[in-house]
Formats: structure tokens, sequence, C-alpha cells
């Protein structure tokens, strides 16, 4: 099963190293990741999902407390929540497709940021679902690169992640 | 000096942990990571913020090359590049403040995703730069939980980073 795994840690050189160790010593592969600074300084927010039953789930969230940096762990899977995810992808565009490309972004609700001569640099931001029905949909006209964030994921309501 | 690194690597467990730990080796603190399929199966790619002068990034990314999962590295600061990254916010509301803060909203061409009780959940894209400004602009209201992606960023024009 996937889960989606929010860990506040002090944000200290190696602290990376030592949260995905964890993991990985384990044979745990990280689907995504995503890290980022909060709201307090010093303090980052990583983002991990990973597919894996439960219980071992639990182990791994109980052997991340014990490392200094980590303040804060969440299985987020366990409650309601909103994932999003941003990707940019770079797709080849000439006279004939420009038109049907343009349109395809509209649909999408996704945006133009950048044209080169032969390329558009496209962002859009969703659930995994809607991002990969995205890269499907631009596939035929040529995708020239693609880079994605990872998953970013708050719980619903007034519950929170933070300490 | 601040450097976006893009680098391409075979997805196989404990990739992530061999790339990070080249940096903190050094005693580099990653500041930012995204990590996230492409469109070839089995590859990721990661996009690493870090401070460090210029010989050093290159020492680390000839190193980098010397991990078998490594395909690709390319320090993405020399060249033009577009940068995003996705940040959710979730802030308190009330009926004093709703109108307020929408009108923020549509001024960052930002979005509400979520609505709770006594909270909003708003996702923005953009630079640093905007990104903080938008944080700034919602900090009296009272921020809850932040979470971001880390930045992700492509080339401009027809170079391409990936093999």
């Amino acid at each position: 099963m996937q889960h989606t795994i929010a860990v506040i840690v002090e944000n200290r050189a190696g602290v990376l190293t030592r949260v995905a160790g964890l993991f990985s010593r384990r044979g745990y592969n990280i689907k995504s990741l995503a890290v980022g600074e909060t709201d307090v300084p010093g303090v980052s927010r990583m983002t991990i999902v990973v597919n894996g039953d439960q219980k071992v789930i639990e182990q791994v969230s109980k052997q991340l407390y014990k490392l200094i940096d980590v303040i804060k762990v969440t299985d987020l899977t366990e409650e309601e929540y909103v994932e999003r995810e941003l990707i940019m992808l770079k797709v080849f565009v000439n006279s004939e497709t420009r038109t049907e490309i343009i349109q395809t972004v509209d649909i999408f609700r996704a945006r133009i940021v950048d044209m080169g001569r032969e390329t558009f640099i496209i962002e859009c931001t969703g659930d995994q679902g809607k991002v990969a029905a995205l890269e499907q949909a631009l596939k035929p006209y040529g995708i020239k690169e693609i880079v994605r964030t990872g998953k970013i994921a708050l719980s619903r309501g007034t519950k929170e992640q933070k300490q």
C-alpha cells in the first residue's frame, strides 16, 4: 500500500541522508520526496511517498523519532488530506500543433511559462492522476523533458502536522 | 553562491541516500530537494538546491558521476532556466478576513483547494520570490501549516538535461 508521510525535521546537514537511509536500509524505495522550508526558520518539512505495509511503516516511523533531527512524523494516509504535485514539461511545438497544444493546456488549467523556437514549457499542478493525464495528452507531440516535484500533502480541516 | 543542480538517476533503492550523502559528507546542507519520476520508467530526476562555491560544486558533480545510479548531472545555474516551486498553506479564516484572503489569493493567481470550518488550504506556484511574498501576505491572518515542494527547474529553449 502507498503511504504519504510528513516528517518535520531540523534542517541540519545530513538530516536527509539519515532519514532516507532509514528507508533504504530496509530495501524500501522512496517513490517521491519533497523537502522544503516551513514558516519556522531552520525547520523543514519532508513529504515522503513509499510503498509498504502498515506495520513496517509504523516501525520506520518509530525509528524516525529516534533521530535527533526529527520533530514530528505523521502518516497522512490515515486521514483526509489534500495532495498536489507540480510538473513542468518541455514539449515540441510547430505551426500545426500549436493551437491543439494551447487548447490542451487550457483544458487542464495548466500554464505555458516559456516559449522557445520549437518548444513550450508547460507547468501544471494537481494530484497524481491529473498530472499523469496531462503527460499522456501531450505525449503525441513529443516530450523533450519532464521534471516533477514529488507529492506534497496537507490534512484537511484543522488538525495539524507541525509542532 | 546558490546552485540548482539537475541529477538524472536510475531509481533504485538507496540512490537518494547515496546522492544526499555526497553532499552531507562535505558539510553541505541541501536547501531544497525535489525528486520525481521522468517519462522514462525507472528513471527519476532530482532537483537539488545547494549553497557552495563553483569549484566544490564541480567536484561534487564529478563524484556524482562515479555513482552507478547517476545518468547525468547538470548545473542549471550556468544557463537560462525556468524555476518553479509549489507551496500549500493552511490559513485561518473567519467572517471578517474571508474577503481579504480571497482577494489576496486572486492577486497572486493562487487557488483555494480546500475549505474547512476555520481554515483555507491555498496552493500557489511561482519562483522563490513570489512564493515568499504570498507567505508574507498571508502571515497576518495566521498560518497553521506550510508545505513546499522545493524548487524544480528546466533550461529554456531546446537544450536538454536528460539522456
